[in-house]
């Protein structure tokens, strides 16, 4: 049954990944969107202060929601985000790691502008293969309701 | 002469862009990341909030990041950046927009832990055509200090 807003109760959680990155990957976004050294090169990366070439922090929340749109959003009625509230890119993501993590419904409260749609406040974290968190942060996302008149 | 930390003083504003965005590019972007029915098809846009065919949020986030890399970041000590304090998707960025916008700094401090990264914090704002917010923010970029001595 495609998921709705009535189905995200507080402290329900969704699992994320597993999603594996290599090498490839993080070049061709980096070369699109963001070509610093570190992002497109293993010797800058290891100049930097990441380490080894390593992905844009940008491409990990692209990842990040795949791994989303895969674990629930996919048959959902999900309507967007209006944005982020924090996001934190804790550690570099680097070729051969294999990310995973979880999203947990935090909060949740029908629009009063659109009775019809309401908004899930998420907890995410993504971690690497090593168990260590890579992103972490907080965002809403939009959710029509399967049966708008019970909005109380 | 490459940006530094020491020419990122308070108040100055850097143009972004601008950025031609296609329909093309829009469904590239969400085939690979964020595959919701209103990123892929117009129709489907259209029977949404975002009212048609429009990019994913990482993808506005993307052509931003791309957009900074232009303005200041490409010739920098840049160091990357251990997040996002906030950022708000105001209005959906359809085919055909043409982005632009600022960055400011607002603050800026020496690392304590790291006396010759210093740490700058923007706040973002992205326009479409009509002078109209797509996406603004805030976040704090590392980058390097030109004369490591002189940090007081």
């Amino acid at each position: 049954m495609t998921l709705a807003y009535e189905d995200l109760s507080e402290g329900r959680v969704f699992n994320l990944g597993p999603a594996h990155v290599s090498a490839d990957e993080i070049i061709a976004f980096a070369k699109q969107f963001d070509p610093q050294p570190m992002h497109l090169d293993e010797e800058a990366g290891r100049a930097s202060l990441l380490g080894g070439l390593s992905a844009s922090g940008w491409h990990t929340c692209a990842i990040f929601m795949r791994m989303m749109y895969e674990a629930f959003i996919s048959d959902s009625t999900a309507q967007g985000s209006p944005g982020i509230d924090e996001l934190n890119w804790r550690r570099p993501v680097f070729p051969g790691d294999i990310l995973s993590g979880t999203s947990t419904v935090i909060s949740k409260r029908v629009l009063k502008s659109r009775p019809g749609i309401g908004i899930a406040r998420f907890r995410h974290e993504v971690v690497n293969g090593q168990g260590e968190t890579v992103l972490e942060g907080e965002n809403p996302v939009l959710f029509g309701l399967r049966n708008p008149g019970d909005s109380a």
